[in-house]
């Protein structure tokens, strides 16, 4: 049984993506149709990016992922389709894409991208407005039913990529990262991968002029309501609360810069 | 595999929804059940009217449609099921779905409108306080496995019909609708059919005292944050700004007039 | 086709809920999951503990529930499995299967309570942040492939269970309840059951220093906007206005005392 996720800016209340969602079951019958997100901010490619690539590892092989956080539609943006081993994304070319193109840790991975051209695979009528319907939806139902990628378009290695920052490592051990999203729990997930941080090296973490004096382990190493820094569930540094939210208690959020310093113990 | 799909006001917080699924579920464990939205306003029929009629032409034949915006449970309001071709909606009968027996451009289709009275198709035991879960639900289910129509209840000929705006066009070619809907992205869903604007014609359009002095055909043809007036993915004429909220920027909502002339080229 | 449920505090916006559905569907691929809510307020583990027990009874037999609101992930609380009859919960053992072990009418079912240990049901990594995701729903879909519970880890008859505020019948007659639960609608839940309020016996009402002075049977007993009392759809004495929000006419929440008095008819 194939399976679809969808991960949109539609938010839930107007229909558009039950929409989708007829388009995808009129192609695909036995499709089962996973929301990963309809909440992605109006427009907000980077987040989506984050999220999307967050998400797909947990996913079995052939799974479909349809993004569509699509500001540009209408205009000249190519919409994609790609194939990683067996992996399988349909989007905008806007960016949206970058994380799994270019994980944050990671090299790239091989991918074959298409250019979405061939319009036997959409709906007959294809509005200006509404390519999640008349578009997207199609496609990723064809490529859930077995269509090979190379059927809807042609080869392009030219996708657009964000330029999202990126942790660096400098000479003196230290990490400067940025803040890349903030949940609904208040949780700042940071772009500073784990693997960097060695667990054997006290750290001291900086952001927005407080010190973090030490890496938790899990949110039970602090009192309620206390701020800690810790390896959270995708990866990467988070900065959190114990039942409290750290955007609110530090007042930050996207991009805001994150330092992390090895402690000396001489 | 039957297609069932959900439209109510339920909000997702409660669990109501997802108590309606179990008992779909219980009746008709194969099928598949597709929310359309349930973040209909709490009692807001002429809403949900728009937004069933809007997503329905994309669904498969066979389909069963479940719409529960019900401020009249447990008064006299009936209950029906309606059969239109191979589709069937599920609905008290207070107007919510009047844009399907009576669509805002084009003729009424012939439809199969059942009393709901047989009390086998239900739950046996019934509140006086939710009928998605006691009534409609499970008449939907039945639907989905091949139960009649016709065994549900009685036929009827009088179901309720919301009186609804509905453009006009006037002997000197302008044409007055009012906003319809108002979507996530404030864009605004007027009930101007996009066949009645000749696209060989210049357009002018009128809203909240503002003029658009022309149709464009995608948000790509004016600059960010610009208002535009375009078709959009329902088939009507909608007001958009560009990567903003067209609601925001006039301050206006359902029910506020919109008027299109023809601009005279000599 | 085995169906899973979910409850959570996860909300729709982060993926979250959909990482925990592509783990599921990893494992039971065929397995449907229903939605019940993500919109539990953030460890709110007496709200998830109602709506959980209100919806469970309209799932067919074998049903696998999946309850995840953790303040005490990454510490050291027990995850739990149980099973009633042929229905499974899984949890975090915080109390959140309180009204599943103590309904609050009739008696505690029989119950089989197991301490989860056996991590070769779990995910290979499992993080200290997100139990949900490499704890809960990777047992879940085992429960739903037919792994029996007892292979989960060892059987515990001492559950955490909140004390949460029980009704009381007095000697004159009077009821003595809590406001439970507040809904979308602004509906107020009491934990008073619908079964202690004879039919036959006129009751009124007392509430926030208001009196309503009989039990109705429907909302549309009384006009637009007016408060009343009536046995609601989960079987409790609920407080509502019709059309309109309880909650907001009396300014009340939960745990606010409501008291039911029969009226003396001499």
């Amino acid at each position: 049984m194939p399976l679809i996720t969808m991960t949109t800016d539609f938010g839930m209340s107007d229909g558009y993506v039950g929409i989708m969602k007829g388009v995808i079951l009129s192609i695909a019958p036995d499709a089962t149709i996973v929301d990963i997100t309809h909440d992605i901010q109006p427009h907000a490619i980077s987040q989506a990016a984050f999220v999307i690539a967050a998400a797909a590892p947990y996913f079995p092989s052939g799974t479909v992922h349809l993004v569509v956080v699509d500001p540009g539609v209408g205009s000249e943006r190519r919409a994609i389709a790609v194939q990683i081993k067996r992996t399988y994304f349909v989007a905008p070319d806007n960016g949206v894409l970058t994380l799994i193109l270019q994980p944050l840790s990671g090299n790239p991975p091989p991918a074959k991208i298409i250019h979405l051209r061939r319009r036997k695979y959409w709906l007959p009528q294809v509005s200006n407005t509404f390519h999640g319907r008349d578009v997207f939806a199609p496609v990723a139902a064809h490529l859930a039913t077995g269509t090979p990628i190379t059927k809807l378009g042609k080869s392009i290695d030219d996708p657009v990529l964000l330029d999202l920052p990126r942790a660096q490592q400098n000479l003196d051990g230290s990490i400067e990262g940025h803040i890349l999203y903030v949940d609904r729990f208040g949780n700042l997930v940071t772009n500073i991968p784990a693997s960097w941080l060695k667990a054997e090296v006290p750290w001291r973490i900086e952001v927005a002029g407080r010190v973090i004096d030490k890496l938790s382990s899990t949110y039970a190493d602090v009192q309620r309501g206390q701020l800690l820094a810790l390896v959270g569930s995708s990866g990467m540094l988070e900065l959190s609360v114990r039942e409290g939210s750290a955007a609110l208690m530090l007042g930050v959020g996207e991009n805001v810069p994150v330092k992390a310093r090895p402690v000396s113990q001489d």
